[in-house]
């Protein structure tokens, strides 16, 4: 069929379930901008830069399994590579295009705006090679045959892709198939079937089978087969960080999080001594595996990768996951290995709210209560991520988290892009005010989107991460304290939004309960907590993590300078 | 000497003129943070994200001469490229220092947080490859040798650099020499003669001697001497807009700004009807030579480099253009060359202000009146630097402006640089809504270090210069419409700015007369305009932009799909 290459790619994006694509417009991409708005099936939201727009297309992705992002050649997708690296790292798949200059300027290696004006046009690719998993720079004459395998890489490898679209290519006439793009990986029978058999013959000789989960579980879409084959089979399981709530937390088979040394005993226990771990592609980095303290077994160890399994050291290719596990529990449900109880992690009880100051120790456990069943829930690195961390959340509940690549500034566009990739569920952003205000414009967005999120903003005055890393007190690790209940007033009117603070235990009881009854708008709570206090986990990692960064006579073996207070 | 590495490295920069140092804290670099803060003599600026800081190290090396960058491995330098990407374009020198991961880690490949978790260590470095001219990554041993190196690179090339500093590296004790390093490219004698003599042979013959000057001339530093030299030799001058104001365009021998088929007739036929051409490096982008309609003659022609000169093709290495022009200036003034009768560009004389609505015809030459002799104007991409671009200013005037790059959110932290470089003059910023969506936060950076510029926010409703090129009334060039004059109010105190706003020319008086009057606080004016309202160059430079990005068949040809008015 005859389409343009613009109105060829809009379709393919289309088909991968693409609703919205975030971005910034320019000279080089406003002609792409102009058919999307004709073809109107896919919805350009327009976000304050190109950064925030990358975050906001990685929360959508985390949500939907694939995202679009739009900006333009040089300024654009160079403003935007921080938080493409970030969906490398997450393994987060984005679609992200580029508006680039007119080919016939490109192939002459003519002067442009934007550019170097040295007529070289491999940089920017260079720099986009080393963080996506293919690439094209479109013409029409190889642009069916790029976009298709772009983003059938994109879909299989769960990680993003790039495509520059030149600005005098769009619109050029081609002819396109017209049967949808259906990226799909199958298995190899045999080799399924053979992995089904040595897996079999260690279960069932296994005297502690135990689960290991990471992100991927849920990237690669087979989260929830896993937890059936973990009820199916009575397994008990545990998560790295870095897969928090991919597994529910509150399940009775579940045993919390597992990372080397900071893992609880028995967690520790159950997985390192395992006789039949069957773990999801751990990418253990020191910040969920105890400073490499971490140590798998390798007798009995099944190790799920995105599209084949590994069994005591011998590779299975082109086996799926889900299918293996679905495989798996058919063989295994009317033989179950003896395996324990289950007890599940129980949320504290509370103690009754006074009026004392707000405290980092108080603030998280009643935090998850406050999380329902089904809400997305985006923690910020720092203490947002670190003091939820421990917290046991609800069911079917995502917890969105730059969790290895830690780029803060990230959740409040991360959040813009899980609103709209989900306007059925509630979502809470957990956000510190240094963090805050790398990206805080994006307020704007939400509020010009009309989307109803609670974002709790930490304000404990500057970079508390950091502070326990070293500096406590010293002025670099300070920010402005800026009057941020008067933000959102610069951003919407006053029936967009509402205002809440809370600087002690009760006050933070009203404020929830405030949040909780006014579903009608955004939802802007802040809450005060002093600069030096933090999360019990924060108080380990960050002495360790100095150790690890500044190694022997380093400033942290030093007795503090302090400076400001 | 006995010093440390990073305290090393911290005496090279001072020694450099760098007295302040942009950046964001992480990790990875709290350690050379407390070294800084140690040794006292840069100051480190906190900026809210790393973007913002490069631009604002941008702009303080723009009047510096040198400026210096702090990020974090990985999401801070990736988050800056696009700021160092443009002072490589804009041949802005800067050193570009990320906080790396421990070198006991990065050489054992260990997967750390900030990477991809994947243990390669290139991936960064490739990226800063593309857009510095010098690199290294840092150990004891390399230090003093790659330091120097390095800045000298930075130095001599007037282009940013990049340096890992890993965070166990920077306390390590190393010998280090005490003799300041002083980066200085010095003439071959015989070289610069023969050039000089080379010259002369075309000069004496010439009837119509010129020069025509770019950003290389202020980069390099010999605008001065430049200006000397054509006013004792009675040559005039033209300027590409790359190196608007670097001349003086109020001076008798003025001619304007060439840029091919949009110059003055005159001017035009100045330059490229010249027998003797004098010009500096110029860089042709579609923008700048009235799309690629510049033609410099060749014969005659004297090609300013910024170590070298190309006489008629004839390349002398080894001539420093400064030391060139004193040599040529010695020989010329006993036998000047019959030049024309210089004649300077006058301002407009104003006609009485009224109540109509403000109009972009009414303003820049207006503002033009405004801009006193020694003032900084940043002009932001877009109908701003557009509307500046023809109004000749006065002596003294530094011109900042991304001219090439043109990356849009530029000027507002770059002015935060300019301030914090020259506290002693006055600053102006012209900035539209939509360039200043992408790094507002930064006004909280200028506040929080008590500077007092002028702001002049246009606010248009959206990306006008975009609408002038394509999609005039459609929604994907609109922003939202802030509260601006609400927006300082959220980083400051009320006794720290004034907010002002004019839609009448009437009111455009008030304004200007009101913020003369305040020079002790921040002024941030909003200046209504209208969305549809253009400078007259946008008018034309829309269309051809449009012609030549989207090419035959393009949406341009098409009538205008009006959707949102």
């Amino acid at each position: 069929m005859q389409t343009t290459v613009g109105d060829f790619l809009i379709r393919r994006l289309r088909e991968l379930g693409i609703e919205h694509m975030f971005g910034v417009p320019g000279d080089y991409n406003l002609q792409f901008l102009d058919q999307l708005q004709n073809d109107g099936s896919v919805e350009f939201v327009g976000c304050c830069n190109e950064l925030n727009a990358a975050y906001a297309a990685d929360g959508y992705a985390r949500l939907r399994g694939v995202s679009a992002l739009l900006t333009t050649y040089g300024v654009g997708d160079l403003s935007a590579i921080c938080g493409i690296a970030g969906a490398a790292t997450e393994h987060v798949p984005m679609v992200c295009i580029t508006g680039a200059p007119p080919l016939h300027a490109m192939r002459r290696n003519l002067a442009l705006h934007h550019t170097l004006a040295e007529g070289n046009y491999d940089d920017v690719m260079i720099c986009l090679q080393q963080f996506t998993v293919a690439q094209a720079r479109l013409t029409p004459e190889n642009a069916v045959i790029e976009i298709d395998r772009v983003l059938t890489a994109c879909l299989l490898e769960k990680k993003p892709v790039y495509l520059q679209l030149p600005s005098d290519v769009s619109h050029v006439i081609i002819d396109a198939p017209a049967a949808p793009l259906q990226p799909r990986a199958k298995n190899d029978e045999a080799r399924l079937e053979a992995a089904v058999r040595h897996i079999l013959t260690i279960w069932n000789e296994a005297q502690q089978p135990a689960i290991l989960v990471d992100m991927d579980a849920d990237r690669y879409g087979y989260a929830g087969t896993l937890l059936d084959f973990a009820t199916a089979t009575g397994t008990p399981y545990a998560a790295l960080g870095s897969g928090k709530a991919v597994l529910p937390e509150t399940h009775p088979l579940s045993r919390g999080l597992y990372g080397g040394r900071n893992s609880a005993p028995a967690t520790r226990e159950l997985i390192e001594n395992s006789d039949c771990l069957l773990y999801v592609s751990p990418r253990f980095i020191e910040g969920n595996s105890g400073l490499f303290t971490a140590q798998l077994p390798s007798k009995g160890a099944i190790r799920l990768f995105g599209h084949s399994v590994e069994i005591e050291g011998t590779a299975y290719y082109a086996v799926e996951p889900r299918d293996l596990l679905l495989a798996l529990k058919a063989a295994l449900v009317n033989s179950p290995a003896a395996v324990p109880e289950g007890q599940a992690p129980r949320l504290a009880a509370p103690s009754p709210a006074t009026d004392a100051p707000l405290s980092q120790a108080r603030l998280w456990p009643r935090i998850a209560r406050f999380v329902r069943a089904g809400d997305v829930v985006v923690a910020e690195a720092g203490t947002s991520n670190i003091g939820l961390m421990p917290q046991a959340l609800p069911e079917q509940v995502s917890y969105i988290n730059a969790s290895i690549w830690g780029a803060i500034g990230h959740t409040l566009p991360a959040m813009l892009g899980t609103c709209l990739a989900a306007p059925e569920r509630r979502h809470l952003l957990f956000i510190g005010d240094g963090s805050f205000q790398l990206t805080a414009q994006e307020l704007s967005t939400l509020l010009r989107y009309d989307q109803k999120p609670i974002i709790f903003l930490v304000n404990n005055r500057g970079y508390t991460i950091e502070r326990f890393i070293l500096g406590m007190r010293d002025a670099y690790n300070d920010v402005a304290n800026w009057d941020y209940q008067a933000l959102p007033g610069v951003f919407a009117g006053q029936d967009k939004y509402l205002t809440l603070s809370a600087r002690t235990e009760t006050e933070l009881e009203q404020v929830l309960q405030q949040a909780d009854g006014t579903p009608d708008r955004l939802i802007f709570v802040e809450l005060h907590l002093d600069p030096f206090d933090a999360p019990e986990g924060l108080k380990k990692f960050g002495p360790a993590t100095a150790e690890f960064d500044y190694g022997p006579l380093g400033p942290q073996r030093q007795p503090q300078t302090t400076v400001t207070a």
